[in-house]
């Protein structure tokens, strides 16, 4: 069973034709900026599963609004750190129930996808490091808050592993999507390439990539 | 010319006494958390300079909320948010006249905390590649911001260079304040050994250590 959440499931048509393909993906309204929202969809989920766990969490929500270092405002800083980083932390607390009956059920003792796993959709523009593609915009709201991001997914790892779940921070490339297109840029990634990357690097992800940082193509990369 | 900033100085009693003795500190009225309280210790700075730049901007303002992974909350992410990261970035926004005054005043291109320097008190506990003190405390609200706060200061130092300003992230040590004092432990460090190690560390600080962050002993750190 796959969960596609959107904040309005009525104007998604290109999920609904997926979900009409695929009898196993499920449509839930979610907005990860207001907690009541994530409550209601893990009520669901929870309906849903009849007392089965949840094998793979993936917050993928995301904004970018486009800023200077002297433009940026107060109220789109906070906006971004509750999409990336309050609304990701308050997923992981949400799902947690569901995630641990996952890692508990079956005979698997080490840290996979396929057992039990949190992985947070972050970005190479969030690496303190790398500072991807500061020549197309200081972004500072989202810089700021994929790093916070990035911190987020250390301590996940750290503090889950007991628990039997991995987490791991994934960059997905700048994919062309609606958010990927900014201005005059064309990004280079297909959205089947970096979605294919990504699943194939599910695949590998073990308990040594547990709170750490990968590209789509299963690079490390630095903080 | 030193401005001292507090949130409240009727009930600063030990600043008060340090001004009393030292008449180049002028206590000024400001918490970060708001930003017309920022804008209106511009106007006054501004005032008392005459004309003259501002040479150093010290963001220290800090807050410690005790939280565990499961415990955090969305009030106190976006708190200390805001006293970290939104209050360092509009300090900077606002008192940048002043410093891009003090850069151009005098002979000196080179960078240094002589010339011009916005210096953000960051924490080893906001290094994803170290987590300081993890076995004491999750804290993901001090964590996640602290962290956020390390990207702010490389941008600054991206942006900013050309502009001759200086943008370093300084870890002070865990010192024995009001803020350091957590529980049952002591701080190793005393106050005046963490301020005289960075007074030191400021006179040597060069357009090398630009975007970077460093502990108040001067070593290099990891983000």
């Amino acid at each position: 069973m796959l969960f596609a959440t959107c904040r309005n499931p009525s104007d998604s048509q290109e999920l609904r034709e997926l979900a009409a393909q695929h009898s196993s993906i499920r449509i839930l309204r979610l907005d990860v900026e207001h907690i009541a929202s994530i409550q209601e969809a893990a009520v669901s989920v929870k309906e849903q599963l009849q007392g089965l766990g949840l094998n793979l969490l993936i917050n993928n929500a995301g904004r970018v609004l486009d800023s200077t270092i002297h433009s940026e405002s107060e109220e789109n800083m906070h906006l971004l750190y509750q999409t990336h980083v309050v609304g990701s932390l308050k997923m992981g607390q949400t799902f947690l129930p569901l995630l641990k009956k996952a890692a508990q059920t079956g005979s698997q003792d080490s840290l996979s996808c396929n057992r039990a796993a949190i992985i947070n959709i972050s970005s190479t523009a969030g690496s303190i490091t790398e500072l991807f593609a500061w020549q197309y915009g200081h972004l500072l709201s989202y810089r700021c808050s994929k790093a916070a991001l990035n911190m987020l997914t250390r301590c996940q790892g750290l503090a889950f592993k007991e628990e039997g779940i991995l987490c791991t921070a994934i960059h997905p490339g700048w994919v062309q999507t609606d958010m990927g297109v900014s201005g005059i840029y064309k990004p280079p990634l297909k959205k089947e390439e970096s979605v294919q990357g990504m699943l194939k690097l599910f695949s590998t992800l073990s308990e040594e990539n547990s709170g750490g940082f990968y590209s789509w193509e299963g690079k490390a990369l630095s903080w």
